[in-house]
């Protein structure tokens, strides 16, 4: 459940984001198009992308958990259980959520449609949508939008820009390693408003890769990758209702199923991690009106799992955003976040610091220098950090400060 | 767990806003002054408030859940072992919570003080603090303002507004009963802003009465009555460092112990619920920023628990919350927000409704009157129902709506 602390002399190395694309790896090609159905904005935007592998991937999959899911959740379930994937279609500005049979029906054409155009099976298919909930997807705009896709490995950002909703930025990471000679590539794509978010921002999150692995072996990483990662940017995946977090490994780069290999294996992990969690931070920076990333880490909980409950607590708690908003080093809102957070606490145990200053010592509170904490906040990133003095437990979360934009957009967007 | 309907035949009647007060109850006298603890707004007002029983009173109250309590919590606690209680000492400002070994030593002197002054037992006070959290109660202020301190039955108002944080209005709310010749009056007043605070906006409620009532029917009641109101207020009070609600019964009225008798208690009983539903409502209609008052009623849910959930769920959600503020007659916010909810769903048997437009039915969107829903969201309340179909448990929850407003008193104002 621990976070891999980034060593200095690891092999797996970040790309600099201008050589991040998800179809960095080998065997990669993608491709969008403007099909007419993100209608809000200012301006037409890519809406309609397909991700194709040029030959079968093993793939692993973590799904939202929300008991209203998409129709695109339910047909990309049966491609997981089938085990093989070769392309991803997604659109954006209709989740196709809610529509009763109709939904599942025009899903299942998207994949055909997207089969058909990349000559691959349709039932190897992925499909997602994300935007607008209780609507029919308008299936003309995606016949006619599909059409016209060409598919290229240099379109990688087309792709990544096709998933955005409210998102302003396209999210894009990747990072190689070497390993018996061969270099391997791990890149992941991801869009969601982030953190400020509690119930409904869609996080998509896809990882693909080169090297050749199992799918069983990618299925157990990748819930373990998600929990230390997406799952972590403010309240977790399973509250949207078309949530999905993807791998598909092609092989492609040759050599052996690296999952055998524990040396290889600790490497993939590390790639898929680094990545993943480079994305959630991304995620949260662009948490919709959001000024400030807030990472908060928590360490001597009694167990991992309440660890993650008390710094998802707190990164989550609108009066600890408001306050990072408001510039304002308010040691109280920290703690009531903690107390209801249902950790075990023993306030006599307890330290916590803003960014670095210790705020509160085993059950009392310290004089804090509140000016200068104040400035500090007003930097790209606020750090919270809680000890609780009781066991082993650790976990960090990201999120954002809450800002009246944040407000003016959802007020004013239909989502 | 079941809400009583207002029967148009009932005998209890709520009493106009001009002639409910807290010291409405026979025996019953208030006082408050400006002591300075309160110093942020604009304007000096009252932050110490002490509400007296002329007679010892029988009590119940439930204070919050929250780890990290209040040394008034801990102070308070004891008054309701002992089981006699005479009087409350409220101070805003300053919660004294987090402390350490001084808080509880400060909050004892703010008993003390109190009782000496009110010529009642130290011990039979009920101590209440809100405010900043984590710096000490200016002691001297409560001792200077203490001194100053008139007490009236005429100054219910004032003891209402000394225990106001960021609440822009007083609230307080009477009934009365008559039974065996004698009529008995129930009021309450409390403070909070709402369901804009899933964290810590402190909530007090205050009950008094002039019946006779047994202390452990008091204590039951109170319990079940805070589950259908206060805490159906957005998140409930067990997320407060300092949350209290309090119910103290003088018998300064006459007549027998009204708990001992099936008829009399349950006017008791439908007494305590309307003023305390009221005053829930009054809460949810001020939270910080807030324009409009939303009601969540659920109804057929498995349990009354995954009712109370699910309804509690749908008010707290900013993206239901920033649809109203929208005037967005937005369906996909309200399903999604059921979906994570944690209650039974089958979407097949689930029905919702927006006001009184039905926008889903057994799985299915309805063409809705957008523009005219829109319109009446522009109201004083909106109100969003869903019937899962599934059972008898049912749940009423309120909130507001989140505003650009909210964000601005939260990120200026240091609580």
């Amino acid at each position: 459940m621990s976070l891999i602390p980034p060593s200095e002399n690891s092999s797996v190395r970040l790309l600099a984001p201008d050589e991040a694309s998800i179809t960095a790896p080998l065997g990669w090609s993608a491709g969008a198009v403007v099909a007419g159905i993100k209608t809000y904005g200012e301006s037409p935007r890519f809406d309609l992308g397909l991700l194709v592998s040029d030959r079968p991937c093993t793939l692993g999959a973590v799904f939202t958990r929300n008991k209203v899911c998409g129709a695109p959740v339910t047909v990309s379930r049966e491609v997981l259980q089938r085990g093989t994937a070769r392309a991803i279609v997604c659109n954006s500005g209709c989740s196709n959520v809610a529509m009763g049979e109709r939904g599942v029906a025009d899903a299942r054409e998207m994949a055909r449609l997207a089969g058909a155009h990349a000559g691959v099976d349709a039932e190897s298919v992925i499909v997602g949508s994300t935007g607008v909930i209780g609507r029919p997807l308008p299936m003309q705009k995606i016949r006619d939008g599909m059409s016209e896709l060409k598919l290229s490995a240099d379109s990688g950002a087309e792709f990544s820009r096709s998933i955005m909703t409210t998102d302003t930025v396209p999210k894009t990471r990747a990072a190689q390693f070497s390993y018996a000679g061969k270099t391997y590539t791990v890149a992941g794509t991801a869009k969601g408003s982030g953190m400020s978010h509690p119930d409904m921002a869609t996080v998509f999150c896809f990882l693909t890769t080169d090297a050749k692995l199992s799918g069983n072996w990618l299925q157990g990483e990748l819930k373990r990758v998600a929990d230390v990662s997406v799952n972590m940017v403010d309240v977790d995946m399973d509250t949207s209702t078309s949530d999905m977090m993807l791998v598909l490994a092609n092989g492609a780069q040759g050599g052996p199923d690296l999952s055998q290999d524990p040396a290889a294996s600790k490497l993939v992990r590390e790639a898929m991690e680094r990545v993943s969690i480079a994305l959630a931070k991304d995620l949260a920076r662009d948490g919709e009106g959001a000024k400030t990333l807030i990472e908060v880490r928590v360490t001597g909980a009694a167990t991992h799992e309440e660890a993650r409950a008390a710094a998802r607590t707190v990164v989550s708690s609108p009066l600890v955003k408001t306050m990072v908003t408001g510039r304002d080093a308010n040691l109280g809102r920290v703690l009531m976040a903690l107390g209801r957070s249902g950790a075990a606490l023993e306030l006599e145990k307890l330290c916590v610091w803003l960014n670095e200053h210790q705020a509160f010592r085993l059950g009392e509170p310290t004089e804090l220098p509140i000016e200068q904490i104040s400035k500090e906040m007003a930097r790209d990133t606020v750090r919270l950090s809680a000890d609780l003095g009781l066991g082993a437990g650790s976990a960090t979360a990201w999120g954002c400060d809450l800002t009246e934009e944040y407000v003016r957009i959802n007020a004013d967007y239909t989502t």
